[in-house]
């Protein structure tokens, strides 16, 4: 039997298929001890009801996802919805919630003054984040969704600005987003003691998709092992969550899924 | 009159449209006086009748596009065939040979490795280039190329290579592959003195396709005034490459392509 008392599922890689209910039931069903919940599951759902479900099968929330997003709209709804994010993982238990900076604005072409918006949020919302007693997971995105999702695009970037921002901001590294990063080494040992989160999927050759074309763990040219070997030197011991954005994945049967997505945590992660 | 003096007409612009005699012509018509032919546009003319059209024309060839591609195939056909590219670029006057260093080997996850047998491919090719009259243009390609085109995604880590190599390395910068960059600043001043080329398209929202659906100048979110701004901040005074890869530019009128970013690169560059 692998070993799944690390895995987390984040619910995107069935996003498609099941409710967040179905999720949880498939957990239980999979051996999976952990869930990493989006939050339009959670809202669909209803955050009470989530969480009773939670505690009836005894699943443990590593992380929600995902706040952030602080370019685009309405700066103070935007704050106020991440306020509202920090309070559903406070209420799932969950350590951490993961946040997506955003992309630059509508028009603009203005990286640096992107990236100070993001800053000025993220210095806004940690004592918020603090007084909820949880942690926000900065997750640099990788590059090529820099114009539309994500100003953020290495560990070194987004640990300077963690660094500069308190014990509450720390990071997530999802291996899509880091494998081809040159300074991939030194940047996760400098992120020793500030990660909270490891996801896990597969870099596919060719991708078809910037966002939606990610491969099961072994379907790819990463080398999971390693960048997990990197993490854990740098003394990370919590969940590897699977994290997979696909239009084919999400066409499978989910229990074909999670089934798949079990075998390979042993025998590609 | 836009000021053309510095643009340079890269032939991948108008691959599907037009053969490198076509470029030739229409590179007179539109008042364009630099040109960096791809090499299987020479190869399909016969390097000496490239020479003789070129010299007939006026027009003075920037740089070869391109070598490299190292870590894929037979190494030694490979070297080979880089310096037959040190050859044409020295045989059409060039000042460099832009090179791409090549992805991750068929099957293999290793990227240290791929990047191991790149350092060592160009320094056996450095003393030819040397011989030859001939600068490599080193050219970092955007991070989500990394699998299947190149293992050198950042001009930090191209500067490091380029400097551990001799005189002979520079780098090549298109603002494609380098706008992402949070460190863009600082690595650019750090390359003063080995930036051998500047190239010059746009980054689209959406984005379609990883490698063919670039933009032209002015129609993307690039900052590209900036970016030429720090590149001649660092010394910079030569040509400005106009590079499309775009199915969609493909399926263009020529002329209207060529007149197009004539006009763009006084408005938008």
């Amino acid at each position: 039997m692998p070993d799944l008392a690390r895995l987390s599922l984040n619910t995107v890689t069935v996003r498609d298929q099941w409710t967040l209910a179905q999720c949880i039931e498939g957990c239980a069903r999979h051996g999976i001890r952990w869930i990493e919940p989006w939050r339009d599951k959670i809202a669909e759902y209803g955050l009470a009801n989530a969480a009773q479900h939670l505690r009836d099968a005894g699943l443990s929330v590593s992380a929600v996802c995902r706040g952030g997003l602080f370019t685009t709209g309405d700066y103070q709804a935007v704050l106020e919805d991440n306020r509202r994010a920090i309070d559903e993982a406070a209420a799932l238990g969950a350590k951490s919630l993961v946040i997506v900076a955003g992309g630059l604005p509508a028009g603009s072409r203005d990286l640096p003054a992107a990236r100070r918006v993001v800053a000025g949020a993220l210095a806004e919302l940690t004592p918020y984040a603090r007084a909820a007693g949880v942690t926000l997971a900065l997750e640099p995105l990788h590059p090529m969704t820099c114009a539309d999702r994500c100003v953020i695009s290495t560990i070194a970037q987004a640990l300077a600005f963690a660094q500069s921002l308190g014990t509450e901001v720390w990071l997530a590294l999802d291996v899509y987003h880091i494998w081809w990063d040159p300074a991939l080494e030194s940047s996760i040992a400098a992120a020793a003691g500030r990660i909270a989160a490891f996801h896990v999927c597969d870099w596919l050759v060719p991708t078809r998709d910037t966002v939606f074309d990610r491969g099961m763990m072994g379907d790819g040219v990463i080398d999971i092992p390693r960048i997990r070997d990197l993490v854990e030197s740098a003394g990370y011991t919590g969940t590897i969550g699977v994290e997979i954005l696909s239009h084919d994945w999400w066409k499978r049967d989910p229990d074909e899924v999670l089934r798949i997505a079990t075998e390979r945590f042993s025998t590609a992660v």
